[in-house]
């Protein structure tokens, strides 16, 4: 049975097809010819009845809320936290594996958090069929810090970002591409899905600040790479900033190690590192662009140097990244959960 | 004869009157009620023969190389590194006091590199006519950390900029604003003045990289740290990045100090800090915005908050600014250092 569904593909749920993840999902499905045999597409009530496209037929979106997941093996998850909270256990009970890319479950104990370059055995830790997709700022982050983690031992991060507007959807993108529009005919910015002017400007991530004043997003990335990394010790501080980029988020990144740090050996880590690409050319001043970063799932690592300020700078390391959020930063890393559970069923 | 130049005002050069600066040395001026005798407004050949404003009265753009200094009590230079080399000595031997607006003397030990906020005394210690104006990302750092750092001695400073494109002059304004219009017309962005998409992109500062991995832009801001704060002990990193924003850079700080800080205690000496303006309301999620900082002076400061990734958490602090740069990361500055020129000529 189980290797009859790997062979002829699985049955797969995607939901929340119609936001900016949930099409990435499909296109990032059709590019890893992810086995399919049976697709359903689920969304709210408002979008359903919409027809999508995929692998050259038709679907018809249906009502996540009605949809019965009897039959179905996985079901990739991005609605939105209340919906994940309120619908996956739903799926979960049904037998269905849900891979979710809310943070509404990222945090307990019995769901594993997965990025399958740093911690694919998670997968099988899973306790009720529901596996969580880190935050994409996280993903972003941990995807090169491991390799480095793994040999030097980290015991500090301390990240700023630049975070493109697709984290906060479709209606985030089209907002930005419309008010810049406005705002260069020198009308006002009117925002209506960001609380701040977006075009020409950037902010503090709009989440909320809780008592020791990290936002919401930042505090996400302190306990997610807690929980990745299996390592509370670690200090980790983020400062999470909007900027005016479609769909890559960057980051900059001071790292502190236990070890002394040799660049030659970040530099080979980093090379061999599942998912990283290094873009570094300093002679042509060549680094970690979002544009570049854009519509391909590689974290490109580059401006990689000592860190002076650093009480130990030989243990010290300041590097840039930039991934595109809507892919490995979300789509293509829940893709690649679901990949593992293909494996597992397989074996 | 000084009380005489300060009642009747002084001659006065603006060198590169055309450029982004240039401009805004004139609004500042202006708007600071600076008191003026004489004015030359000087430019490259290209410019020279313009007509320019300026209270009412029209001038005559002069050639900078030919023009004779002597009369002159200060000069206003923002001409670029390489005229300011040439050009600035010959003003300074004809008696006038150079403010200078490029990199070409800040570090050199006999011309004094001031924040009037931070070391006003500097400006008495010049011993060859020539006052240096430091670096916009690093005036918009220090003036918040110089009352830090003298409570609590700072020890160590990551920073993480998100600067604006007017710190490449004029044609880089123009170059986000006609870019932006052509990648939203679906054309290419066909970079000039940069060497990257600036167009809802990001990228590392594009200024010569040393062989220890940092840029001139962030070497600058460690360098001239330690000048100003006259403490090379203090470890300095910075990450250098261009955004598209139009005239604004912000900063991404994480701070460590010798002294254990007191939360209330950093608000009320920001609060009382001249030229800085606590924007900090966590329940509205109002921080420090480019948007906001443009067209006036002061440094916005908000995000306050323990780093709790540092050693020592209760010795760290994290926080998030914005400034003007071609206020008071240029222009302004240079207006106040020019300020103290009187105020030491009046006494």
């Amino acid at each position: 049975m189980t290797r009859e569904t790997n062979l002829e593909g699985v049955n797969l749920v995607v939901a929340g097809v119609t936001g900016a993840v949930g099409q990435e999902f499909l296109r990032v499905l059709e590019e890893r010819n992810f086995p399919i045999r049976r697709l359903a597409l689920l969304a709210s009530p408002r979008s359903a009845g919409k027809i999508i496209p995929f692998r050259g037929k038709e679907y018809t979106v249906e009502t996540l809320e009605n949809f019965d997941p009897s039959g179905y093996d996985i079901a990739l998850f991005s609605a939105g936290g209340g919906v994940s909270k309120a619908q996956a256990p739903r799926f979960a009970d049904a037998g269905v594996v849900v891979v979710d890319n809310s943070s509404a479950f990222r945090m307990e104990p019995d769901v594993p958090l997965v990025i399958p370059e740093v911690n694919p055995e998670s997968v099988n830790k899973r306790k009720r069929n529901i596996i969580a997709n880190p935050n994409c700022s996280t993903i972003i982050a941990l995807v090169p810090l491991w390799p480095l983690h793994r040999h030097f031992g980290l015991k500090r991060v301390v990240i700023a970002t630049y975070q493109a507007v697709s984290g906060a959807g479709a209606r985030a993108l089209e907002e930005l591409r419309r008010q810049t529009e406005r705002v260069l005919r020198g009308e006002d910015a009117r925002p209506e899905v960001f609380p701040h002017p977006i075009a020409f400007n950037l902010f503090s991530h709009n989440s909320e600040i809780d008592d020791e004043g990290f936002n919401l997003e930042e505090r996400k990335m302190i306990r997610e790479t807690h929980k990745i990394f299996e390592d509370e010790t670690i200090g980790v501080c983020a400062t999470c900033i909007r900027v005016p980029t479609f769909r890559s988020h960057a980051e900059a990144i001071n790292t502190e190690f236990a070890e002394p740090v040799d660049l030659e050996e970040v530099r080979f880590l980093l090379g061999k590192a599942p998912g990283v690409r290094i873009v570094d050319d300093r002679a042509s001043n060549h680094f970690p662009m979002p544009l570049e970063a854009s519509d391909q799932d590689d974290i490109l690592v580059g401006r990689i140097r000592r860190d002076p300020s650093a009480p130990r700078p030989e243990n010290a390391l300041a590097f840039f990244v930039a991934g595109d959020q809507l892919r490995k930063g979300a789509a293509t890393n829940a893709v690649q959960i679901a990949e593992l559970i293909l494996q597992e069923r397989s074996r």
